[in-house]
């Protein structure tokens, strides 16, 4: 359903081309330094970019409705609304008999029949996470009182990919810098030229968005089902076009032996570090003190302006359909922040349960 | 905490060394037909091989106590417990200071404080997959009732990878043929030098679990936040060992194009099908009505006979720890199964809640 | 937290002078007939009524913001949200000192602390029922899908009672009628009457509220704790002033004899049912299929004009406070309605539960 | 479903006939002291007196499963179970065709179908508590280490009433001296009386059980739905035969004037009291500082050896029951202790939500 959370809970409605998009934030503590004005800078962030983003024009301005006092939180829900302006709908009533490929359209239809809102695919819009950021930004406030911090950058896209293992700073400076959400300029251009060539064919293209938390407690986590791990997952999946989650060495551990795997135990400057980082900062689903490394692969945007194969659900026969419209060629730099939201709304929650946080 | 599932819901308790493991499962339907000796079968599945598994003798008798009668559920929870037989507890004592690296020690002991049950793991132990498998019985009788089937196989240990694309029939068929759980009998037998080259010298090795789930009806899955693919993912975090999850074409979907990942969906024997299923069975959360095809990665075994570097959490000073007792030195065999019971329960559970099972 | 329900579920947000109140409702099948005009009608009967209810005049017009197309429920969440417009927020600010006797104020105050938004009592005014009795009508609607019918009544108001059992067509059809929500003219000038004493005195009076709830299929309800009574006491304890709650017999069945209060069971036109209804329709947790019974107690408005002893908290010594403002000097007429949409959704969401709606 | 509460988590299962009852209790920080012993004595004050009880014999042995470690609670779920010895399922399978009145046969057959296990109720049964009661003594035991304490009577039974208003130490100290649970010797000699004239005309009886909660800090609760009266109304009625509940003034504040009802705040002793206790501790659904003040009515035992009114549902036409076993002329002795324990549940869970326990 559209809740999610235990202590800190969203609750998010509204479909692509409907009257607009919000969401209901609950369970945050009262007291938490927060502004329209912050919100909307971190929504902000989420608009596509000129040249490598949809030509759909949002304004996305945040209005936000309940639980905000003199700049601060009062402990009751937070909501957030977005409203929908530049919708053009005409171009979507088609898909009800021949559904889009790598969409929703087709489950959905079987779902909840032609009472489905198929306009701009609805619930099922990439739209959704401009409410979702919008929440994401009082959980960063949350997570900010307590020296924690997230960022993440674009460590893919396409066949362009940046290995480097860069530090938690560089990557919280830099990453909203180039508008591909590299961090660095090098990668940045070729990022931006992988997009590009795509677009130009009438494609799209992947990638995967790395991001880190710095700063959290030892013992975040709520064994054995609501894991760290588990929890960040289960949100990643509720993004849009995610088909893969890994923590730290993920996949790569599997090749890996256990002497090789295991981070050793040391103390740096009085405090319980490992040496590396191959458990992407989780053990027993609990957090252990290291950055959470996270990675999380995006499939290339589903609408492309191509002719493509599917099959006409009235008549049973296959038939050809073309999806016109706006879109991405890429929605891996718009993800960046939508990522980071997703990952400070899990971490604010399970630190709430943690007893992190005095209410 | 310790509860998983929405319609069907997955208590489990118990500890390695403590009197026993144990589960309840709520939410069953009556009538599903189950008796001690189904769930017996598949918990069995799960038992060390000789050679390749620990030397931890485990009788792992299921005690069925609530909920069955006359070889069907009653509609009431359904509860499970295992008596632990095969304990050795001297050994676990010295990592209350001198935490084992890879293992959920450290962290636990900062959020439980020194009444953690550090035994075998304690609540962090493998061992509570043992009536996680136990509670799968059921769920998986619940879906052979609507033709929908599950079956895993290794896919990867170490370096030993089986790329090949079995059909589901082939996996279901020969799965449980090998000690390590590999499809074909010449990977098998890779496997298997595998995991003994890694034993012989006190280590140990990962792997990766392939699992398919066939006969999805289309729409199972709640969307926005609880996805088929997010559900599942989380239960699967809840695993010890695992360190990532994909589906369908997963991270390699980062480096596709969306005209190559699309899936087009064609006409077949009158039913609507996709030419290839990068989608891995998901659009949008919801099943698509082809085969749910997810992959599992498990780190190396952390237990191993090796000495470990690690610090003395009393002294705040670096140490050397020494991991005794019986382990796996690779727990991907094991672990067939126990994706099985996993993502059966995540099925069952999403199934119930779509109204595909009528009450 | 500010969400109740499981497959049917209400998140409510806003506050007595924010900018409005609001609330999401999560779950509802998709082809549900539903308009914004059908949401007012049932928003508009909770107005206060002229010369008996508070001077406060909120035109209450809801916005339908999300989850409706073309009359009809699409499976996304609906949202309402009514702004505040009437607000005069400068007689509160004193209550941070001066907590006003029979309200959450010095509760609140010592949870949320100095944050907490306490103009017109903020997120514990009684206004957070206006978007719960518009997520009601949804409800209703969804209920009358399936012949099941919410009727209730001002049963009690101060020392007026109706005694007289009215059989459910009575009540549907006259309980709107008088602006008291009586059944009976001449009980309506009765508490009319009752009320405006109080008032003149600068008074309140409470009350009690019976709804009875008819049509339900047998079984509706999910033991062994979320049984039809417990779902509907807790929902009803969610509205402001709510002290007591009781089924059938109801607190009168402890004075009762097993032979007296079982409702003999009897075929009655080829259907079972039961002689009497001391059971209030629920047995075991489960409708019985005879009709729920239910009688909610308010206690008088908290809000008197008349000066009250309470204690200053900067000065930890005895106080005297006034409570200014507009107030209603009996609530019960317009909980009426607030009852039967915080029963209409429970019974929706147990109902759905129980597969008694397709999805 | 068979789970309740958030933060502190019962799950029971098993049933009247089978293999024995149990229950999980998850969530419960580590550290807090138990031993098998002090919940044993919990479970002992459920069993029936000799006379005035039921003459089924359980010995209700608490084998304790998990989540104790020397004494003290270790942050894993606690497992109790409890087997049946007693049982004599011979006379229930007439139930099948001729359910009891005021039973829940009827209702689960249409449910659960026959697979329903109708031996001595089944998942119905009292004997459920017997579990809750296990559960209770771990909750008592964290509230204890807060000062909280809980304590409930016999205040009605029949057509007996103790309309005293006893202080929460003499109730405490004297509650289990009688058989009836009385307070008093005089009441308890009445109350026996009222029992044994029902039981000796093959009649039973009701009654009323008061329970104060005393010490709770002050802003325990979760509005807007989680409220501390609603929480505890949910949980009361999941306790068979419950019909009503109250808080305070209870039904009674319907009859009151605001001016008698609102409790006037005073400093008393440095602390903000009130003068009376008309609101039962409860404003804004969150905790006053003054006791928690809760009365729960409960209907005459449906079980009566008297020949009844029913249905054959088979032959669809009017029959006779006669319903033979072992059954308790009045069960409100038994469920003092049953409410005690349901009510330290409730009152542990909404305290860890509200942050009272540090983690």
């Amino acid at each position: 359903m559209n809740t999610i959370g235990f202590a800190l809970r969203l609750t998010i409605f509204g479909s692509s081309h409907g009257p607009g998009v919000g969401s209901v934030l609950d369970g945050c503590p009262a007291g938490i330094p927060i502004t329209a004005e912050m919100v909307q800078r971190e929504v902000d962030l989420r608009k596509p970019a000129p040249g490598i983003g949809t030509a759909r024009a949002e304004e996305d301005v945040v209005q936000v409705q309940s639980g905000l006092l003199e700049g601060k939180t009062t402990g009751a829900p937070i909501q957030f609304f977005i409203a929908n302006k530049d919708t053009d709908s005409s171009k979507y009533q088609a898909f009800r008999v021949t559904p889009r490929p790598g969409h929703a359209d087709y489950p959905a239809l079987v779902k909840y029949g032609q009472d489905h809102d198929i306009r701009g695919g609805g619930q099922f819009s990439g739209r959704m996470t401009a409410p979702l950021v919008a929440a994401g930004a009082v959980a960063r406030s949350m997570l900010e009182t307590k020296g924690i911090r997230i960022a993440a950058y674009s460590q893919a896209i396409g066949k362009v990919a940046d290995d480097k293992e860069y530090a938690f700073p560089e990557i919280a400076e830099n990453r909203f810098k180039h508008s591909t959400r590299a961090v660095s300029p090098r990668v940045a251009a070729l990022m931006e030229k992988e997009i590009l060539a795509a677009s130009k064919e009438g494609d799209s293209v992947g990638g995967i968005v790395r991001c880190l938390m710095d700063g959290l407690p030892v013992g975040v986590g709520e064994p054995f089902f609501d894991t760290l791990d588990g929890e960040l997952a289960k949100m990643m999946f509720a993004i849009p076009a995610v088909k893969g989650v890994e923590f730290g060495a993920g996949f790569s551990s599997a090749k890996m032996r256990g002497s090789e795997h295991n981070d050793p135990f040391r103390i740096t400057n009085g405090e319980v570090r490992t040496e590396t980082n191959h458990a992407g900062g989780i053990l027993g689903g609990l957090s252990s003190g290291m950055p959470v490394d996270l990675k999380v692969a995006f499939k290339p945007t589903a609408s492309i302006s191509r002719e493509q194969r599917t099959v006409d659900l009235s008549k049973k026969e296959n038939a050809i359909v073309r999806v016109q419209g706006r879109h991405d060629p890429c929605i891996v730099p718009r993800a960046v922040v939508v990522v980071e939201a997703a990952a400070a709304l899990v971490i604010a929650d399970l630190s709430l349960r943690g007893g992190f946080f005095a209410r």
